[in-house]
């Protein structure tokens, strides 16, 4: 049984979701999977808040002794740009392979890191950071490999959903939002779900998974201009107002656009509903392939988090088969 | 680049829809893929048939000379247990990988072939078999492998599933039958899809994947009795009937269950239509997860058998990661 180590950057709602489901599946994995995964290390900040059923022996404040203990694994899920990119940079140049959630870290940075993993020879995994437990970067990797991809469409971001569909059922904005702080979905800094950049950044993920084509147009329009009185007067006509999300391949490379879209009661993204997530693929041989899931919550992340890494444990090879 | 030779059993709807897949998409595989894929020979029953877009220097009606030609992979599509059972372990024998799209030899043999893959270090790709272009197999395989599975269910009947659709518009079950056929959905004979059997025998194949158990209890009804007058009742009340199968865990193993259920119009598998499949797995960390796409159809099927192939030559292990 080959063992494999786990620096768990972060603690928070998927970081405790991660360590729980480790804790759980350990021995089905090990199973299964012939692989004992343990988690050494667990990056913190503050070392006095309450974590539930995590064992204090791994918390350090000292991301340099995390990153640097022997480790096969170093999962991140502090989430931000800068922190985490500097340790997923570091991991990277110690030649760990990296597990990721982060988007916009990959949004931002995503070339760079995988240029850095390939000349290092390592992997990152990223397949919470997009629709949390849906599977949707192994099936665009994977999948749709012998097939050209002509659109991807979708309802991307869990928390501008739940908002939405708060606000169907008759809540304001500022109540729909705090609620979906209060379960876990929408970070404390919302501006980026609200706004639609959190979608943008995910279509670009799967365009640049999908198309090999670089994005030459994009729009995006969020949800904050989505007034009550609109929601209500949809509702009243049978519709529903969703944040659709879509890349496609245009002359010259790739379109994104994000934006409210108001739909009838029948449309497949009017009955997307709280944060869940909806993924239509569109092959020129496969037709259309519809995935659907939790894209938010603590388990539901964290579960896609746990495949990426027990997919790098199993591996022979360390390298991706692909970089975004 | 890796240059990978197939030699494809069988020219039939999905073998005609593979070479033409594989034709078109070539180029952008050994662009994406670093693979240059070849079929070096196509086995056939029938040299005097018409086959628009098939080389015929390719065809050959000796399978030995098919099989121990060199190659890297070979590509079952003629369906049926006996013969192609015969040339699949034949294959596995000479050390060649092989992809399928053939469920009812796997549900009755997979065992005693996945041990014989394993002994000879090859692979057998079999995403096909199950759902057409939908990828349940990868999905269960990958996706889910650091959760607890609990239950699968879905229509992952096309066939079954496009004679509902059609008798729900008025056409009565044989007319409904032979619309099917001719579409190039329904097999000449359709007794194991119109029975419930060819959705029993995917339900094992995902089982197998997903619960590391035995099946201990198996209850199939098929559509033969569903009668015209129950159809439209149920559509009178609003209800659709559709071929519903289940697998899920129980005390000492699992439990397949297939049956016509009538469902409320809202129901998700009410809303599967025609050639269309569905499957909703649940797992105790990700929730449920939800795969459409269809079920069959030339292209679909090939599209998958691709994904397969192209796996298959990247891989720098031969030996598939699990088998069934």
């Amino acid at each position: 049984m080959r063992r494999v180590g786990i620096a768990l950057l972060g603690c928070g709602t998927v970081g405790r979701g991660f360590v729980e489901l480790v804790e759980r599946e350990r021995p089905r994995i090990a199973a299964r999977h012939d692989v004992d995964l343990r988690i050494d290390r667990i990056l913190i900040r503050d070392n006095d808040k309450e974590r539930a059923g995590v064992d204090r022996r791994l918390l350090t404040r000292s991301a340099i002794a995390a990153i640097d203990d022997e480790c096969d694994v170093v999962v991140e899920l502090i989430g931000g740009v800068h922190s985490a990119g500097a340790f997923v940079r570091r991991a990277i140049a110690n030649g760990r392979n990296v597990v990721t959630a982060n988007k916009a870290l990959l949004a931002m940075n995503g070339a760079e890191l995988f240029n850095a993993a390939a000349a290092n020879d390592v992997s990152i995994g990223f397949e919470a950071s997009v629709c949390g437990a849906i599977p949707i970067v192994r099936v665009l990797k994977s999948a749709f490999a012998g097939d050209e991809i002509e659109s991807i469409e979708g309802v991307v971001n869990g928390t501008c959903n739940f908002i939405l569909s708060c606000m169907e059922r008759g809540s304001a904005f500022a109540e729909a939002l705090s609620c979906a702080q209060e379960r876990g979905f929408a970070e404390a800094d919302a501006t980026l779900d609200v706004d639609g950049v959190d979608a943008a950044q995910k279509m670009r993920i799967l365009a640049s998974l999908a198309f090999d084509a670089p994005v030459v147009r994009e729009s995006v329009v969020g949800i904050r201009g989505v007034t009550p009185h609109e929601i209500e007067r949809a509702r009243i006509g049978g519709n529903s107002i969703r944040l659709v999300a879509r890349a496609e391949r245009i002359a010259g490379g790739v379109a994104i656009d994000v934006a409210p879209r108001e739909l009838d009661a029948n449309h497949l993204f009017a009955n997307v509903r709280d944060e869940n997530n909806t993924v239509v693929v569109r092959g020129r041989a496969s037709g259309e392939i519809v995935l659907s899931g939790k894209g938010a919550g603590a388990l539901p992340t964290a579960s896609a988090v746990l495949a990426d890494v027990i997919e790098i444990a199993k591996s022979p090879s360390r390298r991706t088969a692909y970089a975004i």
